[in-house]
């Protein structure tokens, strides 16, 4: 299988605690008793609290450019203490723990479409790799960061549990195409700038004539944004623009501004790419989206 | 006394600084000055401003999850730069740095009341390990971090100043029991979710029938929360729970929203637990709690 | 030149671009794969989106407490994409790296004005140190992150692109002094506290007779803040009081409250020191400041 892979010493975190209370630090701290040199490295803790799209957005923005064999922990555990499985999972790139709700479901999908890669998927049950108290609140401190420690510590990935096929699927619906020319997808980030970033990504535009990609416009909140821009200072200051960002994902920006100020959306917010030299033009002048449909 | 303790290389820092400003890093440039291999963790730096007792309880609610020989650094002095001593703490299984003003007080009582634990008090007094100039207003930086450093570069404990054995008492007061079956406490943090967690613990609760812990019901702001959960989603979304969190703490929570707005409260406002099979008729009856006593 | 400095294994990291997004996590996976043994810090990425005058301010306070050899990341780019350069800069203490846009001018003006310091800076232009796929949108991770990894990894400095004498200038007008007696700045940082930090530091005002500089008192937003005191507590709790922060730059603070929220200020107010001994009685008479003028 991934004979190859071993724990590379860093363990890397995605949560919603925030960073006020002393959870992400009781995590920390279960690690070090474990595997005193881990490395630990912050992804997030500012998901939205329960935001499980939110989270496996951010995990999987980051995870290309991790070393092999980075451990990464996410707990977005909306169920903590039900019946949801607990999960690690093995590419041929990195290991992933955390609760069986969705939040790891990209990441599984992702290494599913690609040829190259491998996947293997083990339930968490052997308790001699926990704490021995498991609380029904706080699976992060007692289940996944001691199975993550362990894992430094030279305790083989197979020994953790039982294997699986299949898991709770992603949270998200993708982009889909409702007519020749459009996309339709929808808000998955607001980032720290107020731009909005989409599940639209580069690749599901420029299937049909990469040469043309730019000659597009977006519509989000009723409003029309112009253009593909290639960066943030290329627009005017103050009006909305269009551009891949650094994950190559579709984002709605307003320079030196917040776009979801000046739109007023939020994650979960629909939006339509138009391709101009694909619509026909009824489409074009097809009625603006609601503001809202889905989140 | 403690001879086996040593650090274990690890320096875990709260403060009420933030993360907006340099405060924390300039402290952690001190520390690496001095002891370049130092592993370095920061528990939080959102205590609320100047907020002496949820900064003990997060101090507290985190020491247990790590190893033995973990130096804290504790930095809640808004009496900085006035004769409020500077302590250094050892228990047998971790070191203490930090003002002398309540912070570490409960660490200290934890401590005192276990009969396999040790105590030792230094107030700092060695100006030799503190950084050559002393500014009025930034003793973490100054006093506490070189101090920590200069533990992990092997300098004795004994050596840091002078033994004490009296310090600042703890801010809170303890839970106590006005009636038969009721135990009133207060609200000492509230976390990112809302949760409001406090000082009433399972120990303050159970002594007297275990078995029966979980007929009790809670008061806060004059409403009344029913018993006693055992994980955020067994109760219905929206609406008030009480459960014990993953500290042992009773906490009121909201499943899918916040508690804090929902009721309307802070830390320092009072709860009042009813033991149902304890309490008699006239004390379940007696009028609700006005909404905030102290703080 | 700085033959002796090597780098000290710490790569310590600035940006505005906060902690709930993935970016700084995405600089940091990068900066492993090139540097895996990089000992990472953040002074802090709470800099005000794309605010360079308090993004140098932040640094400059938090450099003088690191060990010699320390790598700073500085990224606060509102021009990345654009021609803005991008550079290296070594000291005889330490290695600065990031854009070329006033940022890391306040260290070079600082190094150029030490005797004993010298300065050199290299426009960053030597690709095969950066990502193979440089994104119009984030230098931070595609340039930055992997240059300072290289310089851990054993790239000489000089490697690293062309020297060149001259960069954009430090956005801060410096303090002035309009009259006998008074000095004239502004703020460059509201703190976390809402203490107002000034551009105006002890040697601003000491020049003349530093036995008398404690008479002074403050002007800002029309009122006046009297005299110098020594520390947070040494004056009443409520009532603003001006006294040297821990980076010996002029504060403006409201003792157990929030300077910025009383004066109703922010970063750019403009702030007058009038020094009693030195001003004459027109001046102190003069007409209050209008509250903002530049920013």
């Amino acid at each position: 299988m991934t004979d190859a892979l071993q724990p590379n010493g860093t363990i890397a975190l995605l949560t919603d605690f925030g960073l006020k209370d002393g959870y992400v630090a009781a995590m920390k701290g279960v690690i070090l008793g474990i595997a005193p040199m881990a490395r630990l490295i912050d992804i997030t803790h500012g998901v939205e609290a329960q935001n499980i799209a939110e989270g496996a957005f951010l995990l999987q923005s980051v995870c290309p450019y991790y070393p092999d064999g980075t451990v990464y922990v996410a707990v977005v555990d909306p169920g903590v203490g039900t019946k949801r499985r607990a999960l690690a999972i093995r590419t041929k790139h990195a290991y992933f723990i955390g609760p069986d709700n969705g939040l790891l479901a990209s990441v599984v999908d992702a290494a599913r479409h690609d040829p190259a890669d491998t996947v293997e998927i083990i339930e968490l049950t052997e308790r001699r790799f926990w704490r021995p108290h498991i609380s029904s609140t706080f699976h992060g401190r007692d289940i996944f960061a001691p199975v993550a420690a362990h894992l430094l510590a030279d305790v083989p990935f197979e020994a953790l549990g039982q294997p699986i096929d299949t898991i709770v699927p992603s949270v998200h619906a993708p982009p889909h195409r409702p007519a020749e020319g459009v996309v339709e997808g929808s808000i998955i980030h607001v980032d720290r700038f107020g731009n909005c970033v989409t599940n639209i990504t580069r690749d599901d535009l420029v299937a049909d004539d990469p040469a043309r990609v730019n000659e597009l416009h977006v519509e989000l909140a009723g409003k029309r944004v112009p253009g593909l821009y290639t960066t943030y200072s290329a627009g005017p200051v103050g009006v909305p623009m269009a551009l891949f960002g650094s994950s190559d994902h579709l984002e709605v920006a307003v320079p030196n501004s917040s776009a979801a100020q000046w739109f007023g959306v939020t994650v979960g917010d629909r939006v339509r790419v138009v391709l101009a030299h694909l619509a026909d033009t009824n489409v074009k002048r097809a009625p603006m989206l609601p503001k809202r449909v889905q989140g």
